[in-house]
């Protein structure tokens, strides 16, 4: 290899790790600038031509970082529950292993209502996307890998209290609550305090003392 | 009144009478026609042809009885709801009153259980009918005045054990996992037993022992 080949090689490779980092700056503008902006609009009026105004890049970006609008909702939700499992697996206790399943249940149930008040809107935009992707029948919430996870986890926890219950059954009618009127809308509204409450009432009287 | 018209009279009062016993007759046999057809089919299968048909009348009666389709959905389901009040302001414990808040409230989540088993297609055409008639957004299920009478019942059940909790929204969450994925769908295929059991082990925790 010469000196002059050598030398261009450089030069791509370091053009290459220059579009990497400008790739991924980008994507994550792109993220933050469509979590903000559901943040304050209802799903509906959130085009990708608005996230990408915001996040200062072209549509095209968009598209080309994310495929449609519905894979940059999807990937946000994503995003976000990946945070919450991480924290319920490896995080420190009362989310993570480290404390009583009751406890553990109680604080996850305010976790979850905190991350969907913070992305009520989110949340509508994602199974919006869901159904938009396939046909609600084919693809139901409960088919969704997070609410596989979420599903799981709350699951066990029961279960590990209360063996004498179909703990699965009432993993699905818990979780089932956030999706529910009036307590979606107060979501959507970002309350989440007085729905932690009540999960923790709930789950406390279920789990009894630890 | 001369011998005649008094005569005549009579035969219009018999008439009348006739008229309203048929009326009343074809009224219920509409009703349970369609009760049967909707245990049998799914609810957008329920056509008033279908109903007539099986009721042994015409078309017409049953738009002149309900007014529409929609308003036979609704006579329906209201008359079953009608039954369940009944039981519960009148009746005898533990669905009545006479039994302690936590026995009642476990004995309503079965008998609403056992009712949306039973009519598990018919709830989901009294929601598609109302849907149908106003908007979701328009007409939540928040305001049918089935779902205040159960939402109060179960407040006030939980608010008389419970004080310091929001008992209103607890209802909220509890009644609404009857609408919720896969609660919902084995409803739909007549199994109830196994969910009232869940909302038992949820009751008795959350009301303590009586």
């Amino acid at each position: 290899m010469d000196h002059w080949s050598s030398l261009s090689m450089g030069k791509n490779v370091l053009m290459e790790r220059r579009e990497r980092a400008d790739a991924a700056r980008n994507r994550q503008a792109i993220l933050r600038a469509a979590e903000e902006l559901l943040r304050r609009h209802p799903p509906e009026q959130v085009s990708v031509e608005r996230v990408a105004s915001a996040a200062g890049v072209g549509k095209g970006t968009v598209f080309h970082r994310f495929g449609s609008r519905t894979g940059l909702m999807l990937e946000l939700m994503t995003e976000r529950a990946r945070e919450l499992e991480q924290a319920v697996t490896e995080g420190p206790p009362p989310l993570g292993p480290g404390a009583g399943p009751a406890e553990r249940l109680v604080a996850f149930f305010a976790a979850v209502a905190a991350l969907a008040a913070r992305n009520g809107n989110l949340m509508a935009a994602h199974e919006h996307a869901m159904v938009t992707r396939k046909s609600a029948a084919e693809q139901p919430r409960e088919a969704n890998p997070i609410y596989l996870f979420w599903h799981r986890h709350v699951s066990e926890l029961i279960a590990e209290r209360r063996p004498d219950v179909d703990a699965g059954q009432i993993a699905h009618m818990l979780l089932g609550t956030l999706h529910m009127e009036p307590v979606a809308s107060q979501l959507r509204a970002g309350q989440y305090e007085g729905l932690a409450a009540s999960f923790a009432a709930i789950v406390r009287g279920l789990m009894g003392e630890e």
